[in-house]
């Protein structure tokens, strides 16, 4: 399997930011075609008692790269990539990781 | 449910991380008291063709804080943290988040 992970920033407006992405982003990522597994995550803390270097951690599961590949060269499966400076102002940060 | 993801920066020695990341420490995650899953998995691209930020993404699930919390208090639970100084030359960011 290979997933996607993003990684928010901070927004400058958390209750603007959770609105759309509840309303509106999350969605568009269910309509992504071959999307296997969808989590959203809202960072609440580090170990170290530390201000957290991103504010939500987003994953996408597919089930190998090919069908992750011909999601993304859909319109469905490129809506929610696009969506993103919609809703962030934040930085963001999207990895591309094959599972062990 | 909750999760701590662990982002490991780029090692200075790929192969001597792998071979402790696997041989040593990933058992010493499976050990953890009330983990519920556990995912490890290696970056492989970011979706722009940047130089990935992070090297590694792993993931440790548990059902709630409060396990999470009675599995962090215990040796077992604390080793896994403990050993990341061992094999990693890299930044290591580490965040604790509530699964939606």
């Amino acid at each position: 399997m290979v997933k996607i992970t993003v990684l928010y920033g901070a927004p400058a407006d958390p209750d603007a930011f959770e609105a759309y992405y509840a309303d509106h982003h999350v969605p568009l990522v269910h309509k992504m075609p071959n999307l296997r597994r969808f989590e959203a995550a809202r960072v609440v803390a580090t170990p170290d008692g530390g201000e957290p270097p991103y504010y939500r951690v987003a994953e996408l599961w597919f089930d190998s790269t090919e069908e992750m590949q011909a999601s993304l060269a859909t319109p469905e499966g490129q809506a929610p990539g696009a969506d993103v400076p919609n809703f962030t102002s934040g930085e963001v940060k999207v990895l591309i990781a094959a599972i062990d």
